[in-house]
Parts: C-alpha cells; sequence; structure tokens
C-alpha cells in the first residue's frame, strides 16, 4: 500500500454560507492531495501530462461527516491500496487540526492518452515508482 | 416519485486545462439542480434557511461518463424516488444539448436545524408539496 | 454603444462565510455577461476561439458597493462604448432584483490567435455586428 | 512599509480551458496572502472574525501581464504601503518560479463590525502589530 498525507489550509473563498466548506470543494482537495502524493514518489503529474498521458476521474465518492470550517488546517490522508492497471484507485480521510475525522472519499481515474483520447496503460516510469510499495502483490 | 429537470450552461470558470469541465464543479450544478426543482414545487430554499432549517449534503457519489465541455447547455435532470424523512436522496443525470448523457450522481442530504446543529424532521410545508408525488407510497 | 443585460442567480457554492457572494465570483458573471451579450448579437465565443481567436483579460476593476446575497436574481448590465481595436473594453453594473446596485466593473480583453500566441486584429464578423452599434463613430 | 511574501502552488482546479489560471481565481490567491501576511504577525483574520471584525473588500483592481499555468509555484508578494485607518489598502505583485511577473494587483478593504454591518476602526491589538513598520509615519 501507498499512503501520503498533506495539510491543507481552508481558504474563505471555499466556505459558504453556512460557514462550512462548501461540498464541491472536497474534490479540489483531493486532487491536490493526489498530485502531491506523486511529487512526493519523485513524480510530476504535469510532466506526465505534458508528455501525452492524462488521468481524468471516472468516479468519485464521499461522506462528509463533520464540517470543515475557515482557516482549518486539514490533513488530507491518501492511499493507494492496489497497484493500478489503466484504472488507479485513491482512497483519502480528511482531518482537521484537532484529530476529528471529517471526510472520506475514494476516487476511480483513467489513464487516457491526449493524442488518441483513449485509455492507455499507465506509464513505465510510474509502475516503477509505485512498485516498491506493493512487493506482496508481485 | 418528483423529477424536474433543468439547463445550465457550462461556464468558461468551470472548465480546466483538460478543456473539460472540472470534476469538482458538477457538485454545483446539483446544488442548482435541487434548488430550482424545490422553486418549481413553489418552495423556496433560501427561505427555509432564513426560518432555520438547512440542508448538508452527507454523502456525494458520482460517474463521469463523458465529458461536458464548454458552452454546453446541461439537462439536468433531478429525481426524487423516495418521500424524504429526516433524509432526502437525490438522483441526478447530466445530458449535453445532443441528448448524450455525460454523468450520474447521487446525494444524500440531512434536514438540520441552524439553532441545535441537530437533525431536525423536514417542514411540514416541504413534505405537503412532495406528497401528491408520492400517492403509492401513503 | 453596445448594451446587453442578463439575469444570473446566486448560487450557494458562490457564497462564503459572511454571507455574500464572495468577491472573486464576480469575475465569473462578468464572464457569463460578455459570452451572452455576445450570443444576443448571434455571435459565439465558443466558435471564435474554436476557429482560433480567443480572448484573455489584461485588465480587470472593481467596486463592491452592496453585498450580494444567496438567490439573488442579479441583473448584469454590460456595455461596450468604443467600438473595439485589437482590445475589447466592457463596463458592468450588477443590480439586485430590487434594483440596487451592488457592483460595477471594467474589463479590457484582447484578440490572441491561439496559433500565434499573439494579438491579433478583431475577426471581421464580430466587428460587422458591432458597427451598427457605434454608427456615430464610424 | 509591511511587506511578506507566499508561496501558491496553482491546482488544476484553478485552470481553464486556455491552459491558464482563469482571471477570477486571482482573487483567491490575493486572499491567501492577505491572511498569511497577517500570520506571518502573529495575528489571525479568523480570530479577529471570531471577535466581530470582518474585512469586506471594497475594491480590487488588477493587470494581467504573463498566465499563470497548471503546477507553476507562485511567489505572491504582498504590500502595505500606509498605516490602515478604517479602510486597509494592500498591492501585490505575482511571479512564477523563474521570477516572471505575472500580475499586479490591488485591493481596498474595509474595518465592519459583524454586530452592526457599519464600518469601524482597525482593532488596537492589529494597529500595534503593523505599527512598527511605519515609524517615519508616526
Amino acid at each position: 500500500m501507498f499512503n501520503h498525507n498533506i495539510e491543507i489550509r481552508v481558504r474563505y473563498a471555499e466556505t459558504d454560507k453556512m460557514g462550512f466548506v462548501y461540498y464541491g470543494n472536497y474534490a479540489t482537495y483531493f486532487e491536490v492531495a493526489r498530485v502531491e502524493s506523486f511529487r512526493s514518489l519523485g513524480f510530476s503529474y504535469k510532466t506526465m501530462e505534458d508528455q501525452g498521458v492524462m488521468m481524468p476521474v471516472l468516479e468519485y465518492k464521499t461522506k462528509y461527516i463533520k464540517p470543515a470550517v475557515y482557516d482549518d488546517l486539514l490533513i488530507v490522508k491518501t492511499f493507494i491500496k492496489e497497484l493500478p492497471g489503466t484504472r488507479i484507485r485513491f482512497e483519502y480521510e480528511v482531518y482537521n487540526q484537532d484529530g476529528v475525522l471529517l471526510n472520506v472519499a475514494e476516487t476511480s481515474l483513467v489513464f487516457v492518452s491526449s493524442e488518441t483520447k483513449r485509455p492507455c496503460p499507465m506509464p513505465d516510469y510510474f509502475l516503477d515508482m509505485l512498485k516498491p510499495y506493493f512487493t506482496n502483490e508481485l
């Protein structure tokens, strides 16, 4: 299993009149969590996209347990629990600075060639970086 | 069953560098779909909130089937398939102007008293407006 | 002078914890106002962009007079007061449903070729549609 | 003069189909820059708001010089050039990781009592923290 944690500070723009983070804005936090977990592996999502492989989201599920509020310093924990093939599945847990679990989520993404607009295999260099975290499965 | 359709024009702000609607922005479309389906019943979500009942989202699931692109005139179909109690469940289908299904989703929301911050029953006037759509269940 | 009015309903997503529309979200309203004013002329911004001319914003100024709140049905008035050359200048006034002036703004945009990434003249078909509104200046 | 620098990583959500940061999203960067400049002084905007003083934006002007792109690590420089009274004026410069100036902006905000909804003086503890940066003016 691969996992990675990041901190994200809640912005005023992300709150709504209920005083909480708007329910649609967590998707952005998970985008940041994915990209920073890649960066922690020495891997740039931007570079992959510049080289012709993009990763659109296929499926997204989330449960809102407690609200996040303005200026919270969220901890977003990201998990990849299975070695990806053409698809890659992430799970997430969001905690506030007091360790309270606010949100759980999962997303499935697919590798797509920007040339053919069709699914393609995960790039080898990405697979090679992830493999060490899944030695039992190999 | 209650159902309602609205049109939403995709804004430039809602696209991302992939050229598609950003995956997090559908949540806003579903918010608009919910509120406009209430308005079609003669019911204002804003008024309900001003009177002390708010409806935070508990759960949200969505599948991205085809991308929406800039300036698409989306049709968002909203369904309430069961008469709500303390919780209310919506299902959605998003089509583009060519009738292509782009996205399906569902959300569960809960009625919450803004005074006590605790779940509360659905307001009677809302229940009364919805009941005619669920005569078989009563 | 060319002018055009549109209505925009304030979304929950666009509010912030102060209970007002977040100050950054007016820019999206002005984008919608520009594009719909083009559409009223029989002209599609999307088509122009598909044909290789895009219109990035160069300058944006705005004054916040009164706050817009959730569910307001805003009227955005858009004005083009001078026949555009390589640049095009829009002015805006935002009113709520009670006729109260909430916001004034202006933007300058430039026509850019998506091929060369350099400024280019306004497309002739666009100029021809605007000219009748500026007969005194010709 | 008071000044403070922060880094902000451009999110995918903040880009648009032109491939650049959407022109409306800089406002959020400036919000973050203001709040983090306060935090660098040992001062929490959230605490001030919890204590009944909020700071809505009155005026915002910005020039877009070069586009910011996805994954850029922006440097946002924030300046307060005059000791604030009831109003506070910020200037900003946005650079990318290569030192290229992308954007300049300024905002004027006003201190407002959340109880009376009317302008109020800057809180003393905030004034005291800023004063050392403006010794010549005192």
